[in-house]
């Protein structure tokens, strides 16, 4: 079995050993006898749970930097639509493990993901060792006669893949309410049912999007889903920035999940009124994501935590709002709530998926108050160590394999403009 | 004379070597012939100016996460007045050092600084070879009894520091139109034009501050300062979130200049409507701040970079706003235009004040848009190397000193509670 042991590290106040047998934590104790066993040095380290990004499209990476400061029309039209036509599996594949390798520098060891090329995307992420709920596309573009051929597309798709890794949950990726007819919505809310599986859609990430909805169905986008009979504790929604009040008690109603992703609403300017405090407040499950690199840059997830509460006070005025506690559950715990996965927490029992931050540091000189210099203070490259599913992902801040993935993104970027 | 020569790096597209002669680059170009010469290994990497961060208190770096989260009047009541009053000039020194360590790190060899301890400061900065405005605190709570005082000291102070050293300029540091009476002002206004110095002054931070300056003064604070008759080219404003239109266009005709604090302005819930590109388009010289770590937490101008372009989008509704050209010079040239120093610019003449950026990991991968990455993909953990009046201050990400000064911070920040 799998045996690892963290010495001389800093859990929640308590300077301890991590015991990790096979893929879990098994003893969090001082002094546990390290004999024959392979270690990892926690001096001047404190142990995290390791980040869940809840929104990506990681293959986009390829995208980064690509086509910034544009109003969203030409954006999509000009740039993203005709290079999204020139990927190749190839480029899914090397994008997405570069996707990855950032995650993991940045903290993070599980993410959902929706994009095309499923198959490439759950390969990079197994070769990765990283944790991932994959979605598979449902985009009918509102026409009944191609309702049906997605249906098959992802039953098929599901028959081959759904048990491709233990680190791999199949789920479904419907795009947003104005791409998806809701006859294919309510066959994938019967899917996710039958199947036990988790549905991943883009909700409320615009005003545009919420009078679009109103025109179309003649409601907003919470009670159109409400009506379509789809809200259900299976679904997460993305953005879900353009919601009321009533609207997030019909989300806690229904045990639905949001993933809020603050760079990408900032940067494409759709909003920054997120209902952070509210939603929890109602009982709403809120977790971070970072959204793709095409639009938000980068995979942060510790940045996330941090625009998240600075936002969250600024716009309510109101500086006790949005507070570290709050964003640091929504970076970790949250993960746990979404995937069923038992991570999110640096405990006995708990799956080993953890991070090791590097204290001994300017920005946390000095350390009254560790979560906040990790939130407001630090940048990413305080994590030293990455653990997931019992492996080592990252030491010393060395990822296996860098080298290769960035000379392959590098190569591949050249044929986009 | 001192010489350097950075090889095979990247200035504006260009692979080139960079002669540094003193304390100025006095050549850019291919091949440069080395012999001889201290090197530093551009390979992989982009020669940048480095930032400039036009407002901080350094010192307080010591109350860094001291207490987040908090309204104003209990924060300042309970937790850093009464701290402030146990600092020692031996926290001073260290703090700043602590500050300019951190700065380094992050890029920034420049700043503009207010605080108390105005010869510990300056020895701390000297020492670490950065280049500094420091001002003379200036606070006489309004009452008239105190501002002969003032004057007094700061005539005093002026007299033993003003030629410390080349890379320290003597400023003035009126605290706020709240504390500092007009005639003191008045007072700094001529002191400043007949020595020619800056004045650092808070302006316009919060929308109460607005509130009292219409009751005590009967208009808005840069009109009171109009009226006063102290809009100059020497006055640097902290803040100016809450100031309108006509207003812009009095800092514009007066030549005021401006320095936006993001990170600040939006964890106190100062105010997010910072008119970015409206100053701009004024003509106002526009600097990027990131105000004292009890309130902002780090020192990072990257950072400050990415919230300023990042709010400036959302709050206007509009992605093409607040762009990163317009926020990378903010955070470099704008230094220049402020301090008169010829700092900003990587170029044949310029001071020898810059960095090199690593571009060989995956925030820069692919790399279309070189500052797009910078600003928006990127933490400050791709600063490399750092350059300071022809000096090498962090050499492959170590500065000189660094485990003495964060033993010496930790050691000190025992006291505060």
């Amino acid at each position: 079995m799998n045996k690892l042991l963290v010495q001389d590290t800093w859990v929640d106040g308590r300077n301890v050993d991590i015991l990790v047998e096979g893929n879990r934590i098994s003893r969090i104790a001082p002094n546990i006898p390290a004999e024959g066993l392979e270690t990892l040095d926690g001096m001047g380290r404190a142990a995290i749970p390791s980040f869940f990004n809840g929104h990506t499209h990681a293959a986009m990476t390829l995208f980064r930097g690509f086509a910034d400061d544009m109003p969203l029309q030409p954006w999509l039209t000009q740039k993203i639509w005709p290079n999204e036509a020139k990927l190749t599996r190839e480029d899914i594949y090397w994008g997405t493990k570069l996707a990855c390798l950032e995650m993991i520098k940045s903290g993070t060891t599980c993410f959902m993901d929706m994009y095309y090329h499923y198959r490439e995307v759950a390969r990079a992420v197994c070769e990765m060792g990283m944790r991932a709920v994959l979605s598979a596309v449902l985009f009918d573009g509102l026409d009944p006669a191609r309702t049906a051929e997605c249906q098959r597309g992802v039953e098929k798709l599901y028959e081959e893949m759904y048990a491709y890794s233990p680190r791999i949950r199949f789920s479904l990726g419907p795009h947003a309410i104005y791409t998806v007819s809701g006859a294919l919505l309510q066959w994938a809310h019967r899917f996710a049912e039958r199947h036990n599986l988790l549905i991943h859609l883009h909700l409320a990430e615009t005003e545009k999007e919420v009078e679009d909805c109103r025109r179309n169905f003649g409601t907003t986008p919470v009670r159109y889903l409400y009506q379509l009979g789809v809200l259900s504790p299976r679904l997460v929604l993305a953005h879900a920035i353009h919601v009321d009040a009533d609207e997030i008690r019909m989300l806690a109603d229904h045990h639905v999940k949001v993933v809020h992703n603050p760079a990408s609403n900032l940067k494409l300017a759709s909003g920054y009124r997120f209902p952070f405090d509210e939603m929890r407040a109602a009982g709403v499950t809120v977790a971070l994501g970072t959204d793709g690199c095409a639009s938000s840059n980068n995979l942060d997830i510790r940045e996330a935590m941090k625009l998240a509460s600075l936002v969250g006070k600024v716009w309510r005025g109101d500086p006790t709002a949005t507070p570290i506690e709050s964003v640091f559950e929504s970076a970790t715990r949250a993960g746990a709530k979404i995937t069923g996965w038992d991570i999110g927490r640096v405990e006995e029992g708990a799956l080993a998926d953890f991070c090791l931050v590097d204290t001994d540091r300017a920005a946390f000189t000095p350390n009254y108050n560790f979560l906040s210099n990790l939130v407001y203070a630090a940048d990413s490259s305080c994590v030293n160590t990455v653990v997931c599913d019992g492996k080592v992902l990252m030491r010393e801040w060395e990822v296996s394999g860098e080298r290769e993935i960035i000379d392959n993104a590098k190569r591949l970027s050249g044929k986009f403009s």
